[in-house]
């Protein structure tokens, strides 16, 4: 099914901005990073954007890669974790671009995970009201979920990605050699987001995942490629149709209703991203079998796949009413009831649905929550 | 050829961001302003933006009329002058959206001169990723200049509008009454923009404004109603189709090689923008003459016309060399020369052209420079 080292590559076409973004999964791509943007940009100089620690490991490849495609360059690293995302970090990029000379005509390159490409994408969006961005994720979850889509954003003292920008990537270079260094928890939570594409959009992806599930939570890399690669592929087939969160987007919140309020409900300070989407999976499902028709048997299979990734049946004890004031906060609850993303069927979603009040506080305290 | 108190709307489409701007040209309009907003929004709440001094005026105004359309109304005051640009109040402004519960499809609404529309405009571009917003200009610079176009912007230590988006307001309402209360000499500086419309892409509004230039230079709000119009709809034609600064645009930088070059050079204290694009034209018809077919007699139609208007003929004593820095800076000059978009005739401009550094020189001596 997959051949450890095979290169991939594809483009993703927005309506709304009239852009294309190429992607290219590479194994060892890093050290070829040079020729790739060069492909796709004709700057003379370059600003790569990492967080301290991706940066100490990968910048000087991704450096000499640019470099020898006759990139001038500049490298900008940025804090590690979601504090990055702080106003204050977007001025200091761009104040480090002026100092760069960064034209109009110039390339931002991001990399490090999800906060970096939001960061960093975000900078350049607003630099000269918009220059090219290529993005690098050096994280599983960045690799397969908020590496494509064009969302960027910083974080506000009121909430997260509050300001931000529509400014999809030129390029995506993702090199699944880089997982080799990303901690065991981190790669696994980041499957979740590859089980909630292929159970949302992609039924033969998540088939794929069943037959594979040993090489790819033991983390073989062309495992992962192919992982990535097919994820990255149904992603695309949506965001292309809407760009936007309206209309057929709305299926990769499979699972997010809860994962969201979870993770808001802990203060950031719990479940990773992809355990808590783990945990709205599966309860997502548990409705999807009362409300929208999934069969018991499908659901085993979503909890099957997400046990051989050893990703989390239960949430921490978390007080309901507290869930249920982070569903609303973010516009998914009101008196009615809570908007769900549910799956009739395996790779199949639903529009987002009104589930009463009382069915998703059982739910909830199925999986965990206090009441 | 006017009718004091007429009212004109039309629409402006551009093509890279799919959107339409409505303008509305109406005299008392500021009083109307919720019935032209609820036309064009279905927004729950608004943040009305305006720089303090203005908003004091205009604010309760415009605030009643917004709620009587049925807008839940926050007022936000922003300071005066350039300095609102910078990226302290964008993060106040970002904290006063939160503050004021404004969600996707709510609105911004921006009351004041260029600067309250370039602030609001780039938080309302970058608010959730893009919410709409809508200029009230109340400067006749605003009316007929910044407030359609689409650019926003901030600045940063290292130079002006350096961080900023393309986001085209949904609407734009110009009030000429609002001129009433302008300064005599903010007002005779914004005409250099109508005067620059006329003589870069307009000749019959250049026609117009030498029949109609008593009443105009006396601030009547009838001719000045249609000043405004007749600017706005030339620069709609041009920005219809060419978004960004790259084809026809470029004839709406006539005056402005020197202009920028002027204000930087004196540090933004000098002269206004309107009175530095004057000297900036009267430069560039010198070096049309010289360079580019213009007639002397058409060169003085446009002195005689900016004298009218008792716009400067000459630029305070500035030294040369610090023109020709800030043309570098400006990617308007390089070694081999000084980029300039020059007129052949009235109501048409050349693609910018470079030219000679000593014919250049020889332009800003005769124009008050120091060698």
């Amino acid at each position: 099914v997959y051949s450890p080292g095979v290169t991939d590559e594809f483009t993703i076409r927005t309506r709304r901005a009239a852009r294309e973004s190429r992607i290219r999964i590479e194994p060892g791509g890093l050290a070829r990073a040079g020729e790739f943007a060069r492909r796709l940009s004709g700057a003379r100089r370059v600003a790569v954007v990492g967080d301290a620690a991706v940066a100490r490991r990968y910048a000087p490849t991704l450096l000499r890669s640019l470099s020898r495609a006759g990139f001038e360059c500049e490298r900008i690293d940025v804090p590690q974790g979601e504090r990055a995302k702080q106003p204050a970090h977007l001025v200091r990029l761009w104040s480090g671009f002026a100092a760069a000379g960064l034209g109009r005509a110039d390339l931002v390159v991001a990399v490090g995970g999800g906060v970096t490409g939001d960061l960093a994408g975000f900078a350049a969006a607003t630099w000269m009201r918009g220059v090219d961005w290529i993005g690098v994720p050096t994280t599983l979850l960045a690799q397969v979920d908020s590496s494509i889509g064009g969302k960027t954003a910083i974080d506000l003292p009121a909430g997260k990605n509050l300001a931000g920008a529509y400014h999809p990537p030129v390029g995506v270079l993702v090199d699944p050699e880089t997982l080799r260094t990303l901690p065991d928890r981190q790669r696994r939570a980041g499957l979740a987001e590859v089980v909630k594409t292929g159970m949302a959009v992609d039924a033969a992806l998540f088939a794929w995942l069943e037959r594979e599930a040993g090489s790819v939570a033991a983390g073989e890399t062309g495992a992962l490629a192919v992982a990535i690669a097919r994820s990255l592929k149904a992603k695309a087939r949506i965001v292309q149709r809407d760009e936007r969160d309206s209309g057929p987007r709305t299926a990769l919140n499979f699972g997010h209703t809860l994962g969201h309020a979870l993770e808001a409900a802990r203060s950031y300070r719990g479940p990773l991203h992809g355990e808590a989407v783990a945990v709205g999976m599966r309860t997502a499902a548990a409705l999807s079998v009362r409300c929208a028709g999934l069969s018991p048997n499908a659901r085993e299979r979503l909890d099957a796949l997400l046990d051989r990734f050893r990703l989390p049946r239960r949430m921490p004890p978390t007080p309901v009413a507290r869930l249920f004031a982070c569903m609303e906060r973010d516009k998914k609850a009101d008196a009615h009831g809570v908007r769900w993303v549910l799956t009739p069927r395996v790779g199949h979603a639903s529009v987002p649905r009104l589930i009463p009040r009382r069915l998703v506080r059982a739910a909830l305290l199925e999986a965990g929550a206090r009441g």
